[in-house]
């Protein structure tokens, strides 16, 4: 599907493509566009290139498909099979931190092996999105050198496939998963210990995702704490956390930066996107975001966390 | 009680004093020192001299009064009553956001008319503890003209003495509560929306103790967000939000500087002695705390927060 020339800043996302149906308190969206590696994508796109991996049914709305192209989402990777596209339904409870499965299909994602166009080899930062751990290090396998590799992971695989997610860890030096899996993983309810943990198993970064009250980055013996931005309202929370890494890993692969302030930078990046996703439902807030829109929330992050600065004690 | 000559900066606060028994999941400290005045003006005191209102039994430990006199608190406002001090047994769940009372006596504290030391009545920084407003709102009327006071309230207030709180809250600038009592006190469970909600009731700047999430304040249309540090091992969290309060009342009455840039330094010393108590049971870990652990405490929080920092993009 497509195609696009080789640019040195590309970033590679594998994960989930889907049609959702989301319930919140405020409404309902019926059969929108979800999935991990789709709200990834889009977040990371407004940094840099980005080419998808994965899999759609032969009823995913054409109009998504070119409105990923027009934003620089290369989609050579992602195959249209017979079928439905992967589907999900849930339920978000007045806190919104909370949420029910209504259902899932899997549907084309069943059986579905991702396989790399040639041109996709040599992707400088690459992200696993949460499938199974298998399938992310199958991708991993067909990426040649990549600079940065940053994954996620899900309660599913933490339980059910605890195995290959260790072996997967090892050859991962970026993870970006929520509290509950950090809990999962580690066993500690304590988010110091959790990280500890977490990084002897392999990771040598490791980022937090904690919904309202923001990210904790974790690297060697150093801790950062990004605040979530302030929202009155938050009307979908829907991929938030996709969108996270996706402008986390996009602004590191537009810059080339990965040095622990650059890191520090991109995650929040990271969560001013986030910030917008959750304002709408499905992606629909990002389809009319610009850089300037970023450029100024991230302005009012550096305003929402300064103390030391200027009128000396 | 003692005595102590008039400092400009000096810091009035009344609260209970109390005898406390707590059972945490790693053990169990039976009649410590407690009670929200008495953690309060420890942590003031490593800013500023502090002038305790409050009453206590004839029970009450003398070493303690004299340790209190030693740290610069002027005891001349504290009553000693016969009998029992106020006494409360709490345990906390594993989750340490939860915790039950398992026992409280008001005793001396039942009847307890607070009056205020002459010398006292100049002081340009007030807080009053989580007393009745009524109790407040008495302290209140003996100070003369402060520059800055400062509040905290309860649950049982919120809903038992809603009248009187409000009468309160119009003539308290300041108000620091957790993110439990700012859903009570104003019907929003969004931390904006509650905020914005009870700025309408009076107070022109309030912040928003959420423990292990740190810090919201707001005040106009700015919002400020601290982490909490990041610790492996919370011993014991009593006392950590009234720790907080004493530690940005007294670094206001210190510096005499009570701009918007001057708070969000004081909210992060009040959130560095916080993080300190919490290490051990009671005010334990306050006895052998320096300034100089402070201010590299401090240093920790600008490393934790800091992205917008020098290696431009």
């Amino acid at each position: 599907m497509g195609g696009r020339t080789e640019q040195s800043g590309a970033l590679v996302v594998v994960g989930s493509v889907a049609i959702d149906t989301i319930e919140t308190q405020g409404g309902r969206a019926a059969e929108v566009l979800g999935g991990a590696a789709a709200y990834f994508a889009v977040a990371a796109s407004f940094f840099t290139p980005v080419r998808m991996v994965g899999v759609v049914g032969d009823d995913f709305p054409q109009r998504d498909l070119e409105w990923f192209r027009s934003r620089g989402i290369d989609l050579a990777g992602v195959e249209v099979r017979p079928g439905r596209t992967m589907r999900w339904t849930g339920r978000y409870h007045e806190d919104m931190n909370v949420r029910d499965t209504l259902s899932f299909e899997a549907n084309v994602f069943d059986g579905y092996l991702p396989t790399l166009p040639a041109a996709y080899c040599d992707a400088p930062f690459v992200f696993l999105g949460n499938i199974s751990p298998a399938l992310q290090g199958r991708v991993l396998d067909q990426i040649r050198s990549p600079r940065l590799v940053g994954a996620d992971t899900m309660n599913f695989y933490i339980e059910g496939a605890r195995a290959e997610l260790e072996a997967l860890l090892c050859r991962v030096p970026l993870l970006i998963i929520n509290d509950e899996e950090a809990r999962l993983l580690s066993g500690e309810r304590n988010m110091i210990r959790a990280a500890r943990k977490i990084l002897a198993l392999g990771p040598t970064s490791l980022m937090i995702k904690r919904g309202e009250y923001g990210v904790l980055f974790f690297s060697g013996d150093t801790v950062f704490s990004a605040p979530a931005y302030p929202l009155e309202e938050v009307f979908d929370p829907t991929g938030a956390g996709d969108t996270f890494a996706g402008g986390v890993m996009g602004w590191l692969a537009a810059t080339g930066d990965v040095s622990p302030a650059a890191i520090r930078k991109a995650i929040v990046y990271g969560s001013v996107v986030a910030s917008f996703t959750v304002e709408a439902f499905s992606l629909e807030r990002l389809r009319t975001l610009t850089r300037d829109d970023i450029e100024r929330r991230y302005r009012e992050f550096v305003s929402l966390t300064s103390f030391d600065v200027a009128s000396p004690v």
